[in-house]
């Protein structure tokens, strides 16, 4: 039988609509896990049991049936709430407490759902990681920089929680931590009360352990009606396989799991093709360094002035000193190559569905210091478009690896949509 | 002689370099400015006569020369700070004290500049008008929504205060204050730590005395090398003068005011072109409203969850409800629609160097329940390019007139050069 807190945030839905489950089990269950596994795992920068069954237990007295009724939920420590402190992964700001919820937060809460607390970030969502550990290796990172949110989906602790992504900083996680993870195109969820790091590259990202808990919560937090998605046969999908520059990083089980899916797509019917990046995809690593960099220097700068004994030598030796080195023109000039690539990969992406393609280099690298290499992200960061990793199997150490779509830009309903079916498909055996 | 409140940012500094003034004495001349005239004008949130000027003392004693040394300046009351309260124009932010600065005022403290207080906001930058008044005739709006700020630099409280735009919201009440106001091209300041309206149209601008003042200021916000301007012959100007299609709804006299000042370019030796919009202009008025209306919804879901009580029937009744009747369908076609619409104008400002168009419909209206008709600021907020207002001379009533002038985005500084010579052409004799 599956455990409540196994259960993705769709099915908690509909049990606790069938009354088979209350509010109050499915965030006891889950509770119980955190408090189970959280010695080993370190996911939380902030749990409150008590808090947070106090509020399970108030949803179950409530009478109106919100969209994400009962589900527990996390956030990155970069997200505002009013409630609980919010400290970004840094000794800055220890114990700061926010006006007010992110509307993200404002949102989900509305719908029903019960934020159970934070999750530990990566030092500003920069490099510098938090202590969480890999759930199924403690010795392994779990990636970065929403190390919690992505450890705590993949250990079983909460169905749903927010990530963040700059470079890669959703989808990497995630794939190291077995989860599903989705990064919206840019602009489509609302950012205010989230930290900033780079302005013209961040995006508020899910981690969940289905697609179409992706589609749930979309709706949720654009606060739109709520449409399940399209049912697609896989013999309908046009899927590029999209090895990228930077295929000779991904390691050879990695290389081979790609054209495992890519052949099970094939043999299911699907119109599967080589697809090959628009000319200028080399390019886009200094243009994201450049952006990034001379964006979060400034986004930095209290902090830089007056807390610099505070800041991890990573983040001052990382994307601040990129942008201390960028000019203005060459930051433009950066953004001008990130914009015109945009309009030639949305060109490229006519009649396709669904680019294939790593979510990583491989498993998650041993030792907890590095958040793993985000070259397979940075590109779909770059270019805003959609992209979602699906759990797919195990490396050779029997971590987890997933495998990354990428979708039209602006079209996440049906680019998700078609993410489902190729989900169906990984469910089964090859 | 000038007194040390009368004084733009550029002379202070130098004056403060000369030995001739001490950042104590300017920022005590300004003090008591405020306390002479915040009663009739009610530009401030927050002001602290003792606090700002032990900054200033401080500031005496520092050895370094900042570029904004001793600099008097006032921030729009949505902009964090970490030693004032922020509140947003709501009596829900009242005592808000954010844990950080925002980049844009610790730039300028970094610089040098004295933040003397919080200047007043409508609710939430939106349309709900504080208690400002106009400087020049109390019975008169300040314009909105950076009220304070234009109205303390109009009085001669401060050299230089912070504004924001999302449409119209720095370069209307400076215009109807006598000040020159600044937007900058979207994205090249920092927004970290203020207040989002509607993210994809919001800029943070400058209210200051000068055209000067603004290019070294927004050096200082920028964190970049300051340059001074390029003199700039009027003779060498190629000004296109745009009646936009709303030319009806400006007042006669503002009518002839933009023909006046086409008609002292060209005899400056300018070379003035009638500049008609590209097609499609008629249509941003609705694209800006779903735009705004679809993002200002979802910023403000903590507060219409939570505070709906504590919300003005303005603003409910405004953008919020704009956004709640704006489906996701038709925000995405109206950002597609502001999007095409800027390479199109990008086009035709080919061989331009500025725009010369209305700052307002005219004079500010009596009485201060509305702050403004917005319609000569929609377009030039939704392109992204830069603008300028600059005092020119005053309206039928006596109260202040500007004139907008519209550069090529993304290309500030040279058309920061070609406003200082207008400027220079407005002060002259006509």
């Amino acid at each position: 039988m599956t455990e409540p807190y196994e259960l993705t945030a769709t099915e908690i839905v509909a049990d606790i609509e069938a009354g088979t489950l209350t509010c109050e089990a499915v965030s006891a269950a889950c509770a119980e896990r955190i408090e189970a596994l959280e010695g080993s795992v370190q996911a939380w920068a902030h749990f409150d049991r008590d808090a947070a069954l106090a509020l399970a237990r108030a949803a179950d007295k409530e009478p109106s049936k919100g969209l994400l009724r009962g589900v527990p939920f996390g956030a990155k420590d970069i997200v505002d709430t009013a409630d609980m402190p919010t400290a970004h992964g840094s000794p800055i700001y220890v114990g700061n407490r926010p006006a007010a919820d992110a509307p993200c937060i404002a949102a989900c809460r509305n719908a029903g759902a019960i934020l159970l607390g934070k999750t530990v970030t990566a030092e500003f969502a920069h490099v510098q990681p938090g202590p969480t550990r890999n759930p199924f290796n403690p010795d392994h990172t779990p990636g970065g920089s929403s190390s919690g949110s992505a450890a705590a989906v993949g250990a079983g602790m909460v169905p749903v929680a927010f990530g963040t992504q700059t470079t890669g900083s959703t989808i990497r996680p995630a794939a190291f931590c077995g989860a599903v993870g989705y990064k919206p195109s840019y602009g489509d969820f609302n950012l205010t009360g989230v930290r900033d790091n780079s302005p013209s590259l961040d995006t508020l990202g899910l981690i969940t352990r289905s697609v179409a808990d992706l589609a749930l919560v979309r709706s949720a937090v654009m606060v739109l009606p709520y449409e399940a998605l399209d049912e697609v046969a896989a013999r309908a999908l046009r899927v590029g396989v999209c090895r990228t520059p930077w295929w000779d990083q991904a390691e050879q089980y990695t290389q081979e799991l790609i054209a495992d899916v890519a052949g099970r797509l094939s043999r299911a019917g699907a119109t599967v093709t080589d697809f090959d990046m628009p000319e200028g995809a080399a390019g886009l690593v200094q243009a994201m360094r450049d952006v990034s960099g001379f964006e979060f220097a400034r986004v930095m700068l209290h902090e830089r002035l007056h807390h610099a004994d505070q800041l991890s030598q990573k983040l001052l030796n990382g994307r601040v000193n990129d942008g201390v080195l960028c000019s203005y023109e060459g930051y433009r000039a950066a953004l001008a190559t990130l914009e015109s690539y945009r309009g030639r990969f949305a060109a490229a992406m006519e009649g396709i569905d669904l680019l294939l393609t790593p979510s990583a280099t491989g498993e998650a690298p041993e030792g907890i210091d590095s958040t793993g290499n985000s070259v397979f992200n940075l590109p779909w960061t770059a270019t805003y478009a959609p992209a979602v990793t699906l759990p797919a199997g195990t490396g050779p150490t029997g971590l987890p690896l997933g495998v990354q779509l990428v979708g039209c830009r602006n079209d996440d309903q049906r680019f998700l949509s078609a993410a489902q079916a190729v989900e169906r498909l990984l469910d089964k055996p090859g």
